[in-house]
């Protein structure tokens, strides 16, 4: 993804791109306009990256939603909710969600699934009813945190914790998810402990971060996004569908430690403790080439990616 | 928007909640967990305002494009990018934009709209064919800043113009809109002076504000974002659509002031420098009642809310 291609008046075909960029960058250059120095992009760093810096998503804690368009990946964050993380694995594997449907789509905001029979809603087997709201943890339990140098308003401090956007304040001692784009978060009632994991939201829109040490955040989306994301709004109040017919079914959730490891999705996650992750937020901090005119000198939380592909690839 | 209803496990009936927030307002409140004091939501505050506090959006300034699924609203802003909005404003005269489609629905980002046909562009008449850039402005030249007190990341300062996000630094004497959910930009190739306003975009994610000052921002999207936000994402490189048969169609832009009366919509927007507008952030930074543990203490200037409604509502 380079920044000189994201807003060209017409499609940017990549290998010409990368010709014209070597063109102009060989060339004195005469504009008067002030000139961005070549630097590496965010996809440089991606290739660049060693083997060792990526890691497997664990079986054992990734969910598959298989929806009428596709399948979404979630990353479960046992570290920051375990009891969350379990009780969906619980949910998960007693085929609670199979059938469901996601409820919501509000604009800007969140996507939501859970149960859509308000009346006669479904059992719950062996999870639990209730769970204490994991909203924050203490700044110790967090084995993986790497911070970024940039400023925060909603926090001291943030940075990433083993794949997932985080922050942390020091006077506190406490440590939390922070609420980026695609994060997993667990829907709840007034009461902190009204909360079991049957009713989850994934953002969708600029990051919420008001929600932030208010709401357990469980996981992220690490591929599927757009089936989540681009779906029709709900006109109904706070984005619900107002139809049942414009709900839109959830075929099943599964562990992919349930799966066939034929019919896995096979993906790796960058490391975000790796020189390479460091690089990657470098490069969108401060963009280089011809496009860039004013780099940013500073990335916001959010707006860091963090790369996902195929193993091997 | 109540905070105590957004991320509820069902849908929350905003009759029924607002009896309950009563009822639970007016009792004694004997829960261990720290209690958050009601306080003014951001509803609260423009049920609140006055009708002075709102101004209609300028026919003349104000763009309809109608797509299949209904009218997006964009407000320019000719304050900050007076020659792209004259462009614009002639191309929209001259039809340049009837028939032309949207090209690319890029996940996180952008929708993007202008000319399918590369080989045979469209020719424009009037409207000039490049400008030069409108990045930024003398901060002289803003009448209606009204600062935020919450610091950013981006930029020195930031706050609202007139409607729009927007920011500045007082050592370059520059001031800037903000790359927030909504902005409308204008696409360019590498030259700063590559751009004509034939090629437009709203941003539908994240807001990536590390595009601000690289690139002509000319309005906003006052209504009828989910026309564009919730659109297919483009599968070719950049969310292009790669096949024409994707791109959605644009059946017509038209200036606000060439529509019959009858047929505009009648917006109004709350107007930035307002008590009440300062009252809506405020309730966004401090979200009070019951469903709210923490509140922010902070605002980010993308999350504020810029309430438009329709007029005398």
């Amino acid at each position: 993804m380079h920044a000189d291609q994201v807003l060209r008046k017409r499609p940017a075909i990549p290998a010409l791109a990368t010709a014209l960029c070597a063109v102009l960058l060989a060339q004195p250059v005469q504009a008067a306009e002030p000139v961005n120095p070549p630097r590496p992009a965010a996809a440089d760093a991606v290739n660049a990256s060693k083997p060792a810096e990526w890691r497997p998503l664990d079986p054992e804690h990734t969910l598959y939603m298989e929806l009428p368009g596709g399948r979404v990946v979630i990353e479960l964050a046992p570290a920051f909710a375990p009891a969350h993380a379990a009780n969906i694995r619980a949910l998960v594997r007693e085929g609670y969600f199979d059938g469901l449907a996601v409820l919501r789509s509000h604009d800007n905001y969140v996507a939501q699934w859970g149960d859509p029979d308000e009346k006669n809603p479904r059992p719950l087997k062996t999870a639990k009813a209730r769970l204490a709201g994991e909203f924050t943890m203490p700044m110790s339990n967090d084995k993986h945190f790497t911070p970024l140098p940039d400023r925060d308003g909603y926090a001291a401090q943030v940075g990433h914790s083993n794949g997932f956007p985080s922050a942390r304040d020091p006077k506190t001692g406490r440590a939390w998810l922070a609420h980026c784009y695609g994060m997993v978060g667990v829907g709840r009632d007034v009461d902190s402990d009204s909360a079991n994991g049957s009713s989850l939201y994934a953002v969708t829109g600029h990051a919420p971060r008001h929600l932030d040490r208010n709401i357990t955040v469980v996981g992220r989306v690490v591929s599927g996004m757009p089936l989540l994301s681009s779906l029709p709004r709900g006109t109904g109040p706070l984005g619900f569908y107002e139809q049942p017919g414009q709900q839109v079914p959830i075929k099943a959730v599964r562990l992919a430690a349930d799966v066939p490891e034929a019919e896995r999705s096979k993906l790796e996650v960058m490391r975000t403790d790796s020189a390479s992750f460091k690089a990657v937020a470098e490069a969108q901090r401060n963009r280089g080439g011809p496009w860039t005119k004013v780099p940013a000198g500073y990335i916001e939380l959010c707006n860091v990616t963090i790369p996902v592909r195929e193993q091997g690839k």
